[in-house]
C-alpha cells in the first residue's frame, strides 16, 4: 500500500556497537568496534544494500564527565571515530547511500564547517548531510575555553546566524563559475564569485570558501532541537527532522506542528522530512522479541542506568533518591529542555519508579521502542507513516551489526511488498533520494521570482 | 651507496594540478582534478607502489585575496578538497603510505585537531601525520572573526601551547586503558584515565579526549617554520621539517642548526627527519628537461606571476615596479619572514629582474627547482642526502599525475638500485617507516627515566 506521501525515508543511526546502554555486553557486540573501520564499513554496505536513504552519525565534542568514574569506566560510548573523518571514508566504500554527520555551531567556526561538508560532497558524489546541533553538555564547554555551556537562547541566535554564515559560503560560486580555459589561462569566471563580507553579531566571515558549490547546492540540512527555539530554527531551515517521539498522538502532533510553521518561512511540507528515531527490536515471534530486550535490561548495571537518567534531565544528581520510589520534581535548566520534558512526562503518565524510568528510557534515550515480529515492526512503521506521524524513520539498532541486519533482511522486504519502501535509489544524490530540491544560489535567484529551485 | 644515516626518505605533495603555477594549463593536466576523489586516489596509490613514506597536503582556510579579480580568475589552486576529509577518505584506498595534512593551530581549537588525527590515525591503521603551522595570511583572519592576522610572535606562543594540549589530550588514555569485560561490565580501567586540566593563555581544555590513545601513540608531528621561531618551535616538538633550500651551502648549515638545536631539549639527531622539497623535471636528455620545463615558464601569465611573488614578499605591492627592473627594498613584515628572506636573497644574489624573480620561484614557490635526465635528479639528491643536507625529500611534481608518475618509474628504481631509497616497507606505521620512536604515555613515564619510548 503506497501513501499519499510516495514512500517512507529511512536512516541508520549508526553508534558504535549499538544504541542500548548495555549493548557492547551483548555476547554478539564487538567490544572494539568503536574505533574499527571494518565495523562501519560493513554497517554503512549493509544499510545501502537495504537502499537506506543514509547514515546518521551523532556527535558530541567530549567525553561526558557528569557522571561518577565508576559509572564512566562502565561506559561502551565514551571513545569512538569523530564523523566527518568517518564519513569521508565509508564515502570510497560506498556509492548511493547519504553520508549525515552531526556537527556542533556553538564549539565550531562555520567556515571550517561549510568547507569540510562541502569537502565531503565532493568526495562522496553529492551525498553529505549535516545535523545542525548546538550542544549541550557543560563538558563540552570545559573541552572549549568555557566555563559554562552558552545559555539555551544565546546557542540558537548563535546557530541562526552560523547556517545564514555557511550556506552563504556554499554560494560563493556560481555552480558554473569553473571555465578552466587552457588557451586563455582563465580558471575561474571573476563575475561567478560572491564574497560573502558577514559581520554579525557572532561571526566575522569575509569568503570566499576555497572549495566549489557543493554538488548538492546545499549538503542536506537535518536537524534535532525539539524545543520551542529548536522547532521555530527547524522550521525556518532544516530539510531533516530527526525527532524522538514515543506516542502516535505525540508524534502526529510534533509533525502537524512543524508542517504548520513552514508557510511562515515560505516553503511547503515536502521540503521537510520528519524522520522520528525508532529502536527496534525483532523476534520471529512477539516473546522472543520480548526475551531479546530483557536481556539486554539486565545487562544495565544500576549505576550506568542513573547515571544516563540523570543526564536525560539537565544533569540533576538522582543518586540520594531511592531507586524504587517516583521520578522527584526537576528544576529548570538551560540545557535540552525538550528531553526534560520528555522523560518527566514518561514518568509520570506510567507512574514509573526511577529504576523503572532508566530501564524504559535506557535502550533508546527517549526514543520509541517497538519490539515483535517482523510484520508487527512494519505494521507499527506503517501506521505512523500512513497517519501522518512520520516522512520516514531513523533506525537505532539495540546491538550492532546484528540488529541492523535483522531489520535489512527481515523488516526491509516487507516494507518493499507493501510499497511503502523503495527497491532502487531514484537519484544519483542525498538530496535526490529524499526528494529535495536542489537549493539556487542565493546570489543568482532571478528578481520576479523570490525561489527558484532547480530540480 | 648507502649512507650511516640509513636510507632516505620521500614524501609525494599532493596539489592539484601540480606545483607549478600554471601546471592545470599544461596539455596533459586534468585541470578539474582539485575535486576529484579519482585524481588523489591515483597519486596516493602511485606514491604507495613506490614505497614513499608519505602523502603530504598543504592548506590555508582562505582564497588568497591579496590579489586583483584577474589574477584571482587565472589561478589553478584556488578550490580544493579539505585535507582531513580528503585523507580519510584516501586511508581506505592504502595500505601503507603515510597521511600527513597541515592544519592550522592560529585557526582551530586542539579538542577538534587532537579529535581528527586521532580519528584519521585510527582510521588507517596509524599513518596519521600532522604539519603543524601558523598561518601566514590576513585573508585567513577575515575567515575567523578577526580584522588582522595575529602577531608572529604571538602565533608561535599559541602553537607551543597549542601542541602541548594536543599532545595531552592524545595521552588522555593509557595504551591499554580499555579492558571491555563483558562479564564485569567494566569496559575501561578507571586508573587508566588522564584528564589534562590544562588552563593556559590561550586554552583552558579539560579532557579526556573522545578517542583512544592513537595507534602511533602521537601522529607524526611535521613542521615547516623556518624563521628564528620557527626553527626552535620545531627543534622542541617536530619529528618531520618539511623546508625550502635552494642551495647545497644553506641545506647543510639548515641542517647542522636544527639538529645541532635538539639537544637543548633531550633530543637526538635521529628523532627529528629533515626533508627539503624539490620541484623536479624530468626528460630523457637534459635538454628535454629544460625544455619542458621552459613550456609550463611560457604559460605564466604576468599577473599570476607578479602576485605570486608579492605574496612571498609579504604582500607587498609590486605592479607599480618595472617588470624587468630590480626588486625594490621590501619592508618588515609580521607574516612569513623566512619566505620574504630567502626571495630577497634569490634576486640580490643573482641580480634578477621582477620578471626574472617571479619566474624563478613561479614554480616550486621558493622551494628547489632540479632538472635533468633521471640519473641527474638522482644524483642530486644523493649529493643533499649524503652530505648531510636532508634526510629525505619532500617531491613537488610540477604537474599532475604525470610529474609524479615520470618520478615514480624512472628516478625512484635509480635510488632503489644505489640502496638509497626502500623497496619494501620496514614497518606497519609511519613512525615505525620513518625509524622514528613511538612516544610513551606522559603520564606513565617511570619516576627513573625522564624520557622512555617503547620501539
Amino acid at each position: 500500500m503506497s501513501s499519499h506521501k510516495g514512500q517512507l525515508k529511512l536512516g541508520a543511526f549508526l553508534m558504535n556497537t549499538g544504541h542500548h546502554v548495555a549493548a557492547w555486553r551483548h555476547p554478539d557486540a564487538w567490544a572494539e568496534s568503536g574505533l574499527e573501520f571494518a565495523h562501519y564499513r560493513q554497517l554503512a554496505q549493509t544499510a545501502e544494500r537495504a537502499r537506506f536513504d543514509m547514515v546518521f552519525l551523532a556527535d558530541g565534542v567530549a567525553v561526558r564527565r557528569d557522571q561518577s568514574l565508576d559509572a564512566l569506566s562502565r561506559s561502551g560510548q565514551i571513545v569512538h571515530f569523530e564523523p566527518l573523518t568517518l564519513l569521508s571514508a565509508l564515502s570510497t566504500v560506498t556509492e548511493h547511500i547519504g553520508l549525515v554527520a552531526t556537527a556542533s555551531t556553538t564549539y565550531n567556526e562555520p567556515y571550517h564547517i561549510a568547507r569540510k561538508f562541502a569537502s565531503l560532497d565532493y568526495l562522496s558524489g553529492g551525498r553529505a548531510g549535516w545535523n545542525v546541533v548546538t550542544s549541550a553538555s557543560e563538558a563540552e564547554a570545559h573541552n572549549f575555553n568555557r566555563e559554562h555551556h552558552m545559555e539555551h537562547a544565546l546557542r540558537y541566535e548563535r546557530a541562526r546566524e552560523f547556517l545564514k554564515v555557511v550556506t552563504g559560503l556554499w554560494d560563493s560560486w556560481d555552480d558554473d563559475a569553473f571555465i578552466r580555459d587552457k588557451e586563455s589561462g582563465v580558471y575561474v569566471d571573476p563575475d561567478k564569485i560572491h564574497v560573502l563580507n558577514h559581520q554579525g553579531k557572532h561571526f566575522g566571515v569575509r569568503g570566499p570558501l576555497n572549495v566549489a558549490r557543493p554538488i548538492q547546492g546545499y549538503p542536506v540540512i537535518v536537524q534535532a532541537g525539539a524545543s520551542e527555539d529548536g522547532r521555530d530554527f527547524a522550521a525556518s531551515t532544516a530539510e531533516v527532522i530527526f525527532t524522538a517521539q514515543q506516542t502516535l498522538v505525540e508524534a502526529q502532533a510534533f509533525y502537524a506542528d512543524i508542517k504548520g510553521h513552514l508557510a511562515k518561512y515560505g516553503r511547503t511540507p515536502e521540503q521537510v522530512k520528519i524522520m522520528p528515531g525508532v529502536f527496534p527490536v525483532i523476534g520471529r515471534s512477539e516473546t522472543e522479541a520480548k526475551e531479546k530486550y530483557d536481556q539486554l535490561q539486565e545487562l544495565i548495571h544500576p549505576t550506568v542506568g542513573l547515571t544516563l537518567l540523570s543526564g536525560l534531565v539537565g544533569g540533576f544528581d538522582l543518586s540520594s533518591y531511592p531507586l524504587d520510589g517516583p521520578l522527584p520534581d526537576i528544576p529548570e535548566t538551560n540545557l535540552q529542555k525538550s528531553r526534560l520534558q520528555l522523560v518527566t512526562d514518561l514518568a509520570r503518565r506510567d507512574n514509573l519508579t526511577i529504576r523503572q524510568l532508566y530501564q524504559a528510557i535506557a535502550g533508546a534515550r527517549g526514543h520509541r521502542t517497538i519490539w515483535g515480529t517482523p510484520e508487527q515492526i512494519a505494521d507499527q512503521l506503517e501506521e505512523w507513516f500512513v497517519q501522518d506521524a512520520a516522512d520516514g524513520f531513523n533506525i537505532m539498532p539495540p546491538y550492532l551489526p546484528a540488529g541492523l541486519d535483522e531489520f535489512v533482511e527481515l523488516v526491509v522486504p516487507i516494507l518493499q511488498r507493501r510499497g511503502l519502501f523503495r527497491t532502487e535509489y531514484e537519484g544519483r544524490t542525498l538530496r535526490e533520494n529524499l526528494g529535495l530540491t536542489r537549493p539556487a544560489n542565493q546570489y543568482n535567484i532571478p528578481a520576479q521570482s523570490s525561489v527558484t529551485v532547480t530540480a
